[in-house]
């Protein structure tokens, strides 16, 4: 039996080992785990979480290295989520990009954490909100979800964080994947890194206007940042950009709106497992079994089968 | 009041207005549209679902262009869906490609029916399934998934299909996005189309080496297949590709086994959206907005709330 008070007051004095033992806890998927998670909730929602996703080879990892390099320096506290697709073909490419890192892991206001998603299609990790809200609790003040921007993912990255950070290069400017990808229409912050190459101008300029068309859901339009991580150019603007964004969130709402919309989207994914668990019994699932072993053109359709099953 | 029993008949002599006619009573979603599904699902199951996919500028269209022109010369019939992302920066753009099909519109034997996901990440457009078991019971011999790859939207697509056929480009080889974004686990086959460009061998190659370093579910190893879209070369053989993976997955019971899997996956789906429509009453909506109206230090952790409202 874990002591959860012990634990709550370990996490929150940001003791790496305690904060460590809570992610295991919560991974572990045990009903302790979400009564430990139930414990915490009313200390949460005083980070700013942030995501950060592009495509691959955009320089995510170094600029959110930067960003840890600025923030630690100015007494703040940053916790990062890396969310690595896990295929047979790019297993450990990703993590290997997060050495770079490595050197704050001994920072004790830093706290670095990879996690793999199943299969490079399963969105964001299993749990990464969950040992998000761990952070929170444990006082961080800036959470960074890092995941390369491949199709779904990047939903899940934009409702997870409060501020979402789109990275592109200057070859991006040519690259008509990106805007068909979604990855458009859910920044909130465009960083264009690498901008010592060529082609920035052309892109920022292309981006400018493309934003001026588009129809948002609020009045916030996206500044368009330059970068270049390598060379720690552009960091202090990013920063102040971030700042900015959460402070208009704050202002008009829209952070509140935010952590609702979470509060409602998981309270009522809870509930739908709740009633998957309880309603896919041995009898039900045996009904569905004997007209699984009927040919489709004898079988009951599936409409029919949920409206019987469900009336049940 | 629709008269089923015309209409099945009609969409059964394929009748181009009939079919129509089913697709836009399925895509209002009314009550009537359900009962018309399950009135159609025993005469489903018989059609070729192809999934087609890969990244934009592959050339998804050309190559279904040309099986249109091949399967139709045959006596055969074919139906397209056609998956368009609607977004604010590709509207139209997708159905632009499209215009090189428009030749076949007027063939008896096909059909072509363009989608729009909501939003560039909604994956399969809603109701693209069950407009593909219209096209079924219709007797379509081929029914074609076309989409351009993002993420997630493949994942759809392959428990959509029975063959899902990923198409790369010779570039393809340097684009390690390709290898990350999860297009490589889902594919029954591949075309390395443009072949007539430079890149093709090595593409090959790798392609083969990475194929047979693969744990893959089955012990079909997907045959990768040079085309040349707008010289019609490699169709012929894509064909006979297809049919081998067909005759494979029926020989081997892994075209019941999807076909099962889609049943009990669309059983399970209308089962959670029956309880949600039912669980949350005014009632419980007033519960919930009642915590939303409190801070989140104040207000009941989600887990706390949905299973109080759970166990009511």
């Amino acid at each position: 039996m874990i002591n959860f008070n012990d634990l709550i007051s370990g996490i929150k004095s940001q003791k790496k080992l305690e904060i460590a033992k809570a992610i295991t806890l919560i991974e572990n998927g045990t009903k302790e785990g979400i009564d430990f998670l139930s414990k915490i909730y009313p200390f949460t929602g005083n980070a700013h979480r942030i995501g950060i996703t592009g495509p691959p080879g955009a320089g995510k990892s170094s600029l959110t290295d930067c960003l840890i390099e600025l923030y630690t320096s100015q007494g703040k506290s940053v916790a990062i989520i890396g969310i690595d697709p896990s295929s047979p073909f790019t297993n450990g490419a990703f993590l290997g990009d997060r050495v770079r890192m490595m050197k704050h892991y001994d920072k004790p206001n830093v706290f670095i954490r990879s996690m793999a998603t199943r299969g490079s299609l399963g969105g964001l990790a299993k749990k990464s909100k969950e040992v998000a809200d761990i952070f929170d609790a444990s006082g961080f003040d800036l959470i960074i979800f890092e995941t390369v921007g491949v199709g779904q993912i990047e939903l899940d990255v934009m409702n997870a964080s409060d501020s979402t950070i789109v990275i592109l290069v200057p070859e991006s400017g040519d690259d008509i994947q990106m805007m068909k990808s979604g990855l458009m229409e859910i920044a909130d912050l465009f960083i264009i890194n690498k901008s010592d190459r060529e082609g920035t101008n052309r892109l920022f300029t292309s981006l400018s206007q493309v934003l001026t068309l588009q129809n948002r859901p609020s009045d916030w339009i996206p500044s368009i940042i330059k970068t270049s991580a390598t060379k720690n150019i552009g960091i202090k603007e990013l920063q102040n950009q971030i700042n900015k964004h959460y402070i208009y969130m704050k202002k008009n709402g829209l952070l509140l709106k935010k952590q609702n919309y979470r509060y409602s989207h998981l309270t009522q994914q809870l509930i739908s497992e709740k009633h998957k668990t309880e309603f896919w019994d041995n009898k039900k699932n045996k009904v569905l079994e004997s007209q699984l072993s009927q040919s489709v053109s004898t079988r009951k359709s599936p409409y029919q089968l949920s409206e019987e099953l469900y009336r049940k």
